[in-house]
């Protein structure tokens, strides 16, 4: 019904997560009325982001470069990792600019009811790492889930051998949050990491 | 942060209505893991759009061909023009398939609060048209609101001398709503527009 390329724009938008027809449409329209140069932009980053962005080999983080910047950065200190489940999860500590250590990106965490076992999530290649590397301590900093949890018990217990700190970081109740929005298995987690006030 | 390419799709994705900081981020993530060659169909429909598509010059919809396949359609009813807003409304009419008339899309509705006066909705190219060709009637299909209201009365007065029906779309309560969902504005024009029982 729609004029041909105006049908496909639409489609495209809809192989997006979240978006359905309605959104889609309207995200079509809004690529029509903008300026051609803004979406010459739009189109050449989007294939320049299949095309040159990839992991990196060192942390499989998300990169343009033969390595990461982080990786390649000599000032950051490469006794601690901070290991997360996506690229994303770098970015988001990045962002806090508050840890300068290196990072590890694991392909998403363990979940045996989805059949997502240790090698589907590229274990082995953080193993290899921390034993070759003078690896101190390393930080798992995953969702709090059954996954982050199954995640983290199955390194620990790959890793336990060796002489390095593993930690992870603290989950409770969000800063600012209402305390009656707070889910019970919140409440119980923050309840059972109590600390003592000094 | 992000590898340059990313960060530019990222600020690409936030140009368009309605997508926020972590939106954008999630889409680009999708494009990064989309197969290649539906990011090349993505990239060519959007400079399609742009390229190709553009207003029929008799009805103000959009089209990628010289006119519009509604104007070009010689089985459709010249007598009866729908008169809307936009072009999205005309695509809206079309998937009802219970118009058989044609078209004329103005470029939205006359505001005075906003300045948008009938000149800048091209308002003389609808009443060339009706002049100029054999209309015997015009329904128009606004949204229900002060601009809708205000582009009806403009046009009535400016084409009620000539003897065409000018009619307009009902509005009232929408079917299967609950009523005691209804605004108070809609419950007044449905009671005013009430109508006999038969």
């Amino acid at each position: 019904m729609y004029p041909n390329s105006l049908e496909n724009l639409i489609e495209s938008f809809k192989y997006l997560p979240g978006i359905g027809e309605k959104t889609a449409e309207r995200l079509a329209f809004a690529i029509k009325d903008m300026p051609l140069e803004r979406v010459e932009f739009f189109t050449s980053s989007m294939l320049e982001v299949k095309k040159k962005v990839h992991f990196c080999p060192i942390c499989n983080s998300l990169t343009d470069q033969d390595r990461c910047n982080i990786c390649t950065n000599d000032s950051r200190n490469n006794t601690v990792l901070c290991v997360v489940e996506d690229p994303k999860s770098v970015f988001l500590f990045e962002r806090l600019k508050m840890f300068h250590g290196k990072y590890h990106v694991l392909k998403g965490l363990i979940s045996p009811k989805d059949g997502i076992n240790p090698e589907d999530i590229e274990l082995e290649k953080l193993i290899d790492r921390v034993r070759t590397n003078p690896v101190e301590e390393i930080i798992l900093a995953f969702r709090p889930s059954i996954e982050g949890e199954t995640t983290s018990l199955y390194i620990k217990r790959i890793l336990g051998d060796l002489d390095i700190k593993i930690s992870k970081i603290a989950s409770g109740i969000p800063i600012g949050a209402d305390m009656e929005y707070i889910d019970a298995i919140t409440l119980e987690r923050a309840l059972l990491d109590r600390k003592k006030v000094e």
